[in-house]
């Protein structure tokens, strides 16, 4: 079968390679649609990173690259375990992840830092949601209401990272609640289907690219440029002179990290969903003096998952289309997927690969 | 009356200056011992930065400097308002803090993020404890139980910092919670003495110089040299692998919260109470794959300061005397004083001043 394989930076080749054998916990699932990832970008030009390499074999699933890429993935069932709640056929998502259920951390359910963590479509094992079939545990494997929901369920994944982000501000319901997301990138749409699933009314967003910009006015309540405006001014205007309560950070650079702090209300929170590459440097005066709180969101964990799931099945994220700028074949992975999201960033949200033979 | 007054950078003055007049809320105290604060010293090196400058008075007391210095002070009544719950020789400790009571963080009890804050022996106003009688609000001092703890009472203040930073970890009780403390100086003492009076009996501290160690060690479970030791390791192997549950940041260098992350448990928590002359950098990966709440402290309102001096008329604080390296007079607090803190800083913790006239 094709799959895109990763060899190395900037050393992606799409191979016919063996599919995968499922072992007797694991079900083959034949895959739909798979995002790309800000992830998968990120370690196609300065990987590998979270890519094992030679002499130091992922710890759970022993492999090194090559590997194939791919972790945000939907699809059908191929083959089921003996007895399985799944059945041949049947629309699934996938939790792409790898732990090791034995550390203090996934002895305390805290799966989402495993100490041994992976992903499929990056750790090896059953292999990754850029190619033809998958080998998935079965209890990974979470079953689509609708067979016709599979078109957007790719996007469960990057959902359930900004369905925990969402929990972590640790409040029942966003009504009347000001929040403000750093990033109108996949994860900042994301997180603003979640923000309304639960119930948010006042989301503002923080985007310095035009097109982006544009899919968020469909769905936020404002959107603002940063490069033209004063972000802090324009959320007191909209908050009567309080500033917002949260600020969900899904950028991770300092011009935007400031915007977030000068925009918060006192005794506000701020939540960082980002991956920084240059320092997380806290402006000091507006943290101490707004006596702000700084939270991590890092992945999901299984109950994030489900509950992004069951949220998914009911219909609540509104406005999937707008995640969605462009779909391709595996084929065309490279020119019209990586390389795309790199030269012509701003154009994009997310691009959702189809990995199915003619 | 003999006053020590702030004139500029580098620019104390040992004045003659009138007594201050009280006003009809206000009560005349008489000055028995004040402490010299670390603030103190940074507007002496490189202020004015909190003192208000011509042109620019302070908006509560609208005053410009020479003022008379000192925050940290307990004295006698001299002179109370008519009608007053305090008695002419009884003895008291002041807040110093002046706030406006009408701002919207004041009118929710914020009290310490005044947006008009300001310090009685920075501000201006009924003066400062480095003089012999300052001008208070009556409601701004609170009784102390026996007169002869008098000879520690200045230390309420700096206690009262560190009783908010201890409440915001937000759990009943310290019993069996390991804590590390990073910097062993005023408010790292006063951490441990409220911590201990919270039932902590885990405390650790890290603090690089010999003077300061041998202080703590006096009163917390371990004291690390972050210099010779790597404190994470050492913090994880008393806690049986795990780390701290929680840090606090009484130091506000990078090399320090390094330690402090690296020691942390999952989950753990980070107040940071220091006031950071460097940037307040992060360490990211600690704190994402962790998922470490950031917290922090910023002075105490009125809750906090009663509660302490609560504790303190308890003989809560155990210790009290650690704290204390040297009491000098009025007259020397220049030479024995801010110039002894700054050129042997290593060799105290807190320098008492008595302003008394012979």
């Amino acid at each position: 079968m094709k799959a895109a394989q990763f060899y190395g930076k900037k050393d992606i080749r799409i191979r016919d390679v063996e599919v995968p054998q499922a072992k007797d916990d694991e079900a083959l699932i034949a895959v739909e649609w798979c995002g790309i990832c800000g992830t998968d970008l990120h370690e196609y030009l300065v990987g590998p990173q979270n890519i094992p390499i030679e002499g130091h074999p992922h710890p759970l699933t022993n492999d090194t690259l090559p590997v194939t890429l791919g972790h945000e993935f939907c699809g059908r069932v191929l083959q089921a375990p003996a007895n399985s709640k799944l059945e041949v056929g049947q629309s699934v998502v996938v939790d792409p992840r790898l732990y090791c259920v034995s550390c203090p951390r996934c002895m305390k359910s805290q799966t989402n830092t495993c100490l041994k963590w992976g992903f499929l479509g990056f750790s090896g094992g059953g292999g990754g949601g850029f190619s033809e079939t998958v080998a998935v545990k079965e209890s990974m494997c979470y079953a689509l209401r609708n067979p016709e929901d599979l078109e957007f369920a790719a996007l469960v994944e990057p959902l359930a990272v900004a369905w925990r982000a969402v929990k972590s501000a640790a409040i029942d319901s966003f009504l009347g609640r000001a929040v403000l997301i750093l990033g109108g990138g996949p994860i900042g749409i994301a997180l603003i289907l979640v923000l309304r699933a639960r119930s948010a009314d006042q989301i503002y967003v923080s985007e310095p690219t035009t097109k982006r910009r544009a899919q968020n006015e469909e769905l936020a309540d404002a959107v603002f440029d940063p490069i033209q405006e004063k972000v802090g001014d324009r959320c007191r205007a909209l908050t009567g002179g309080k500033g917002v309560e949260f600020v969900f950070d899904a950028a991770g650079i300092p011009a935007g990290c400031y915007d977030g702090f000068d925009s918060l209300a006192h005794q506000g929170t701020y939540i960082n969903v980002a991956g920084w590459e240059s320092p997380f440097t806290v402006p000091f005066g507006l943290f101490m003096f707004k006596e702000v709180t700084i939270k991590p969101s890092f992945a999901y964990d299984d109950v994030d998952f489900s509950e992004t799931m069951e949220a998914f099945n009911e219909g609540k994220f509104k406005g999937l289309e707008q995640m969605v700028t462009s779909r391709i074949r595996l084929e065309d992975i490279l020119e019209k997927g990586y390389k795309e999201l790199i030269e012509n960033k701003d154009e994009h949200i997310k691009i959702l690969v189809s990995p199915k033979a003619d």
